[in-house]
């Protein structure tokens, strides 16, 4: 159809390609971790310390073998997502540090909060991924948190979920945990059951953290998430078609390395780029330049044929209000229409990452179900246009007591949990609720119907006594 | 590119196509109006009391004289705009009776408020056609409020228009004082110099209002947009398909008139088609259905060779919150993306057409912005990649300090007037202002930086004296 929004040609595509691959060869890339770059070395990639320059040819047999499509099994199979083609995953934010509760005041997270996330999704109509690091638990040794986050995540819920990449002990502990889940290295190999969040550091480094997780994730066949997230004028060009170029190439290395590690392991590649406001300095993720890069992220991993990463209702406002709203929908519509097959913060993140809003997770999982319902087809049949029907209602006639319009109007539309759909007097006679006041009853109902997912208590048992022993050991 | 939003497919196209001309064929579409019925009889329509049927061969003559772009011509000729093709305008909310204030509470409209609107379109950088009934003014007598609003639309601001259509007087009392304007009846038939909102009363119904306001408005070359605003489940049937069958039958048989008045008179066709919320009864403006429905009637536009009307930053709630955000985003930034030529109500209509908000329009102001920045392309070349630039901040380098950095950072990114993108700490220390205080600053300043354009004195007398004739014949 007529589309505004700029679709890249083969030439542009091919001239962000060929720059992606000039910088991979000539600047090249930084691993801190001595596996990595040995690796690459003897899977004769050309390496300099801790610095590889890749070729188009290395890139070309990283593109070969790493696959288009791979499906992330769930605790509980019938939920087991599709990732790649036209499927895509819904996952909440990542990253926070702080809750934002009324009025946008921030506390401290909690590892209680954390759960409490785990039981949202679970109860969820749309996020089909749970998350990994929704809330940073302030309450907990961060050396150790990844594996009270993650037994939550086993535990709280049985849809699939995002790992530890935090480290590379932490992605040891996520495969030694989901080994324990799965029953062995064997079965756990067989399929990816987490996708982890790999974050280069722009511009071209991979930390030893990064790196030595994705030596990890992918040697037992677990995706990487390739997310880079470039700041114009910061850790990247202010020209967004440098930075393009720039983060294809970013992600591009770390996918090099998964297939090294694993030919065939599962990548999903892209990033959340976006720009510094040159007033405040602050990374500004809901600016309108963020949908556009998310476009041209997109087209990117389908010029590459792999599952592309992209979106979520990202915002730089502080507190769920009209500004959240748009900017969260700007981005988050663009991810998914355009083609997303893995959209990280789909629900709930605030104030440029820095916060999750329990209010704002119930407002977004809303905004997801709409988005979802805008890119279902209108059936356009003879039956469904049923000629009769308007031929017999006629001139000046009314639909809405016929018989067909009463047997249809209860699953014909959307319904909404949240939306205000109620005239000036209704409202104010309901009392004059506000969207986040809603989203809060309708929390207090979601948490409270809450039930845990049966599993086995021997699993149960295992996974706690696994943590035990590693926070022993520490 | 990649789209999961639906295109129609041509044969797709060709049902919607031939299901209306099957209704406009067999049900007819009534015009109750004497002189609307004789011009179809006289131009060998097939007419039946008021009823007129019309053939797919009428529709051909239709489209082949109705143009497929025009240009609305402004008092200060530099503020004209072009209607058609890939050029959009923007118009604010219409309709509204109300004003939503603080916490959604709303009060009745009056003049001062309609001019206030006037003046924000005159200052806005992003609104470039003036409403007309952007309010309806409470405060003076309804048959001539329209000589009032015209007036303040005339005087207050140069950019071009909307028409009253409100009853044949009203549109003949438009006409005349675009005459006065313009300098003679044969200088306004040279150009359209308004649009004028054309509602059809589905199903299948032109009141005597619209049909007389079409004959007038087209006698004398001013545009008449179409924009059915079909309910499904009441005015409509449920089923989408047979909705956007409806609705385009409804709109050409409009066209249709236009063309037997003045073969080659501007139009604009679309509309804002919603459903009915099933449990309320009342009309849901921001559901899903809307840009879903707004990508329809853009393609059916685009198929007919017609400008196109859609879209708007609708909602149903009613303050300007995440709610009000979100479905506003949603259907907004369907339609400018999409191909609208026509976005009525681009800013600060709230709670499903029945309140303007001045903070929501200045918020709404900056979300129209947004959109036209997301869809402003990416220039991909070798100089805007500037590989060399790239490479020579490398591995680990900063950009923010890089001497290019510092000579594009003014002029590369977006600039928001509004949105937040301070973090936690700048934000308290600067007050915790939520974005709809923040609006509430830039409208007063936009209101105290007004300054009325320029009018020839002898012009606003004429106008003037037009009014106060026409009032006393009341």
């Amino acid at each position: 159809m007529y589309d505004r929004m700029q679709t890249f040609t083969d030439e542009e595509l091919n001239r962000i390609h060929d720059a992606s691959m000039d910088l991979l060869k000539t600047v090249g890339v930084r691993f801190d971790d001595d596996e990595a770059i040995g690796l690459f070395k003897s899977n004769g990639f050309d390496v300099d310390a801790k610095t590889v320059f890749i070729t188009e040819k290395d890139i070309r047999r990283t593109l070969d073998t790493a696959p288009s499509h791979f499906k992330l099994v769930a605790r509980d199979p019938a939920k087991s997502v599709a990732i790649g083609g036209n499927d895509y995953a819904l996952a909440p934010g990542y990253g926070a540090s702080f809750i934002s509760t009324s009025g946008g005041l921030q506390r401290e997270a909690t590892l209680a909060d954390y759960q409490k996330f785990c039981q949202l999704v679970q109860t969820s109509k749309v996020i089909n991924v749970n998350g990994f690091l929704m809330v940073a638990p302030w309450d907990l040794p961060s050396e150790t948190a990844h594996l009270d986050m993650l037994y939550a995540n086993i535990v709280f819920c049985d849809k699939p979920f995002m790992g530890s990449p935090v480290s590379r002990e932490a992605a040891r502990d996520c495969i030694d945990m989901l080994t324990i889940v799965r029953g062995s290295k064997e079965a756990l190999k067989e399929t990816p059951v987490t996708a982890s969040l790999i974050t280069p550091l722009s511009p071209f480094r991979y930390t030893s953290e990064m790196a030595g997780s994705i030596i990890e994730l992918a040697q037992h066949n677990q995706a990487c998430i390739f997310g880079a997230l470039i700041m114009a004028g910061s850790s990247g060009p202010l020209s967004l078609a440098g930075l393009i170029a720039q983060q294809t190439a970013e992600v591009l290395a770390g996918v090099a390395l998964t297939q090294v590690v694993n030919p065939g392991a599962p990548v999903i590649i892209g990033g959340t780029s976006a720009v510094m406001d040159m007033r405040t300095g602050c990374l500004a993720m809901g600016s309108p330049e963020v949908p556009k890069l998310t476009s041209a992220t997109i087209q990117m991993a389908k010029f590459y044929d792999l599952p592309a990463r992209a979106g979520g209702s990202v915002t730089d406002a502080l507190l769920p209000d009209a500004q959240a709203g748009i900017e969260s929908t700007l981005t988050l519509m663009t991810a998914i229409r355009n083609g997303t097959n893995f959209v990280l913060h789909a629900a709930g993140i605030l104030g440029s990452y820095s916060a999750m809003s329990f209010e704002k997770y119930i407002i977004d999982e809303e905004l997801c179900r709409m988005v979802i319902e805008t890119i279902k087809p209108i059936n356009i049949t003879a039956e469904s246009i049923d000629l009769n029907f308007i031929k017999e209602v006629g001139i000046g006639g009314d639909y809405l007591t016929h018989s067909k319009t009463l047997a249809q109007c209860r699953s014909a539309l959307f319904l909404p949990d949240l939306a205000n759909r109620q005239g000036y007097a209704g409202w104010q006679e309901a009392g004059s609720r506000t969207v986040n006041e809603k989203a809060s009853e309708v929390l207090a109902e979601r948490l409270s119907a809450y039930e845990k997912p049966d599993i086995d208590s021997q699993l149960e048992t295992d996974l706690l006594t696994f943590i035990r022993k590693r926070k022993n050991q520490q």
